[in-house]
């Protein structure tokens, strides 16, 4: 199947690792270059429903320069790597499909520097979004990418990743203003400058941010910080079909509303966080909105809102305006992924994350939910539709091929409307293992064979996680 | 002088344009490929202050095919290609030091599609920003990105350009959303989509938005549009010096008031426009500032600005509500470089264009005003100071290579200090000849070498403007 290059060849031609190769990275590392089983297959998995595919052996780094010393050692044998953050893949950016070595950077957990009168911060790339966050509160400040995992902002950079707040913030191609990246040959080189703009050359920062560890390994970054909001109101408006939530969705955007998260959750999604999460929200399509600013603009954006909702069905809202109960509905938000899981013991999940221009959002959700229902297979569907991205889920049985292969033709028809419709087959999830064959129908082979002709330029040795984003 | 490598040698060993391509050229081109002095002359030049160099022959395309059919051509007989659209550059990406072609996309002016519903237009690279808002104003819609002249939206996006409302919207690398690009071997090839964000494969449109021509010719453009704000309000505030208006802008953003412009004119600058725009402005230094919102936003955000203001010694806002006062008021700033050359008849401009940490922007501001005033010769400043970034013009008589010297040396200790405050030698106009040596200091050694990778990967033949960004 197209969609699945996961290739049983490839992973049976694998070389071992290099005895000389092994006995260096054991000198200088020791103990923290680890080729034990559970080490190696705790890093030869992620979050996507593929088989796991360990590394031959993953190195701890705590510095970049550890992370350049490891990558000079695998280009002098020709050996793949691949950079390990938290594990929240959900595409099979991690797995070791020409075998190598995992460079974990876990524990690059160090804030370097807080520059609050500039509105940045500079962080290694191990640091997690929560870390930072939780560092940031006391001086009234936050940093506005939220996947919803607590993933590494190394990883987060290399995916191009996004979520809730994206619609008003940006993604992390809009909040990453400058990089510290090992190169292929394994030397440091520092992208960007800490002005808020630049026009100098070539913008080197926005080709790492995205490139899934296929150009260099991210080892710090400096992102943009925001003022925490005056005024924060969140509320949830239950509409009668998925439809009327996405065409308040669409309508609020067209008007301009700088609305800071605007989140669908179908009935299946609505269900399981309350199960999950022990919530009462009423089991019906909704909208989980947050409005950031003024007490009066608040007030305003939120008055339009429900002026729109009310003309598409939707009830009155229902406002969370203590932290506490905002901190509720947001974590069950994010734990929806799980919930899904849990419903549905024993599955995976085939995650879709196609991205569409807003106004042909309502329709791509119709027809992929009518085509989820007569799939037979379990589902949910959870979107950042003020972005025109939203994610379908289908719980497929692990090891179970023909649910697996059913979930996969789904999504395959899924990504071919959203091209169609001039969107995008990943919306921040990446193209990893899983979108390949989908990359190579948005880009052409025009832009494929550009992107091949950059990797071959900064990849010399064709080490840097190999057989991700397009095969090699 | 590093900062100026205008290099005579290279001028004096360009070959001819060899007499199979100008045939084949006339062949298919007819009238539109011109040799005539007066094209080549105007051709040769733009608002840098480096001697006219001219192409061997301007072709004037009508079509996306008919700038890949020239590319083709020109990759044939390895010439090279310089993109022309209206001449506004201020950094010499025009000229064709190594000779070669002036391929000029003035002349693809069609507006493709606006798609109002999505917040997107499409157009072809010679459509002027002027050209696309005069479109779009009975939509209710605006394109944001504003750099004062009247700009081609594919010279904008190969230059990475702000302006005026960057502060608040973003500049080119954000309003950018899809490209067509003619590649150095003459094929077509699409970048992005039309979705508000993706995360499929590497960041092409932002490789191309910012590489000058050097990497591929943009031929067409999808941008990101913006409801036209159901209030705008503009005003200007006098200062006692520079460093008290910017220090009002520092404070302003760091409590993230969205400001939506934010301009300083220093006193020459002021006395310039009014003088040429027959304005009564107080000569003093100002802040012009335009707040976009809701009614009881714009309030807010004034009434916040001018608290600060007020602390800082600045004087009382005087408004300018009615649109025709606005027009009056911004049409003024944007002639604000004509009128510092009116000022001083026979004098071209060097322009500094330096961008830091909001932070550090009253510092370098006093240093450079320091430097200004040492040197005797006239200038002005104006800036985008709610990016940090700004212009300090050297106003020097053409011709003149001691006062050109001397600007040029001001101009280098200004970008040292920004550099040494984490910032960057050009904010917005670009790198183009005359800072090439500041993009080595700021990208160092490794950045170079990437990009100078990447250039050779995406330009086999070497013919896309050539000499520009870095030596070749």
């Amino acid at each position: 199947m197209s969609a699945v290059p996961h290739d049983a060849a490839a992973q049976a031609a694998r070389r071992p690792l290099p005895e000389t190769l092994l006995a260096a990275l054991r000198t200088r590392f020791g103990e923290r270059c680890s080729t034990t089983e559970a080490v190696r297959l705790q890093h030869g998995r992620d979050e996507s429903p593929f088989p796991v595919t360990p590394p031959d052996a993953v190195v701890f780094c705590e510095s970049s320069d550890e992370v350049a010393a490891v990558v000079r050692l695998a280009g002098e044998h020709r050996v793949p790597v691949i950079p390990y953050g938290t594990g929240s893949s959900l595409e099979g950016h991690l797995l070791a499909v020409q075998g190598g070595l995992s460079v974990d950077v876990s524990r690059l957990t160090r804030i370097l520097r807080i520059d609050a009168d500039d509105l940045t911060a500079t962080v290694e790339a191990g640091v997690t979004r929560e870390q930072l966050n939780a560092e940031l509160r006391s001086l009234g400040l936050f940093f506005p990418v939220d996947p919803g995992a607590n993933a590494s902002l190394g990883g987060m950079a290399a995916t191009r990743a996004s979520g809730t707040n994206a619609v008003r913030y940006g993604t992390m191609r809009e909040n990453v203003l400058a990089l510290t990246v090992v190169t292929g040959r394994g030397e440091l080189v520092h992208t960007g400058t800490r002005a808020r703009k630049s026009a100098a050359g070539y913008d080197l920062t926005r080709l790492f941010v995205g490139s899934e560890g296929t150009l260099g390994v991210i080892t710090e970054l400096t992102v943009r910080l925001v003022p925490l909001p005056e005024a924060v109101s969140a509320a949830v408006c239950h509409f009668p079909d998925v439809a009327s939530a996405v065409r308040t969705t669409i309508q609020t955007i067209q008007l301009g509303v700088p609305i800071a998260r605007c989140e669908l959750l179908d009935v299946n999604a609505v269900r399981a966080v309350n199960r999950q999460s022990g919530l009462a929200l009423r089991e019906a399509p909704m909208l989980l909105m947050e409005f950031h600013g003024s007490p009066a603009g608040v007030k305003e954006q939120a008055e339009t809102v429900q002026a729109i909702a009310a003309e598409l069905g939707g009830e009155d809202f229902e406002w969370a305006d203590t932290p506490e109960e905002r901190s509720r509905l947001w974590a069950a938000r994010h734990r929806a992924y799980f919930a899904g899981l849990q419903q549905h013991p024993g599955t995976r999940s085939v995650t879709t994350d196609t991205c569409v221009p807003i106004s042909r959002l309502a329709e791509i959700v119709e027809a992929s939910v009518a085509d989820a229902e007569a799939s037979g297979l379990p589902y949910y569907i959870v979107g950042h539709v003020g972005d025109g991205n939203f994610h379908l889920a289908y719980l497929v049985r692990d090891g179970d091929a023909a649910e697996r292969a059913t979930a996969e033709a789904m999504s395959e028809r899924m990504v071919r409307r959203a091209i169609a419709m001039e969107g995008t087959c990943s919306g921040e999830h990446g193209i990893g293992l899983h979108k390949m064959a989908f990359l190579e129908e948005e880009a052409g082979a025009g832009g494929i064979a550009l992107m091949r002709a950059i990797k071959q330029a900064l990849d010399p040795f064709q080490i840097l996680n190999p057989g991700k984003i397009f095969r090699n």
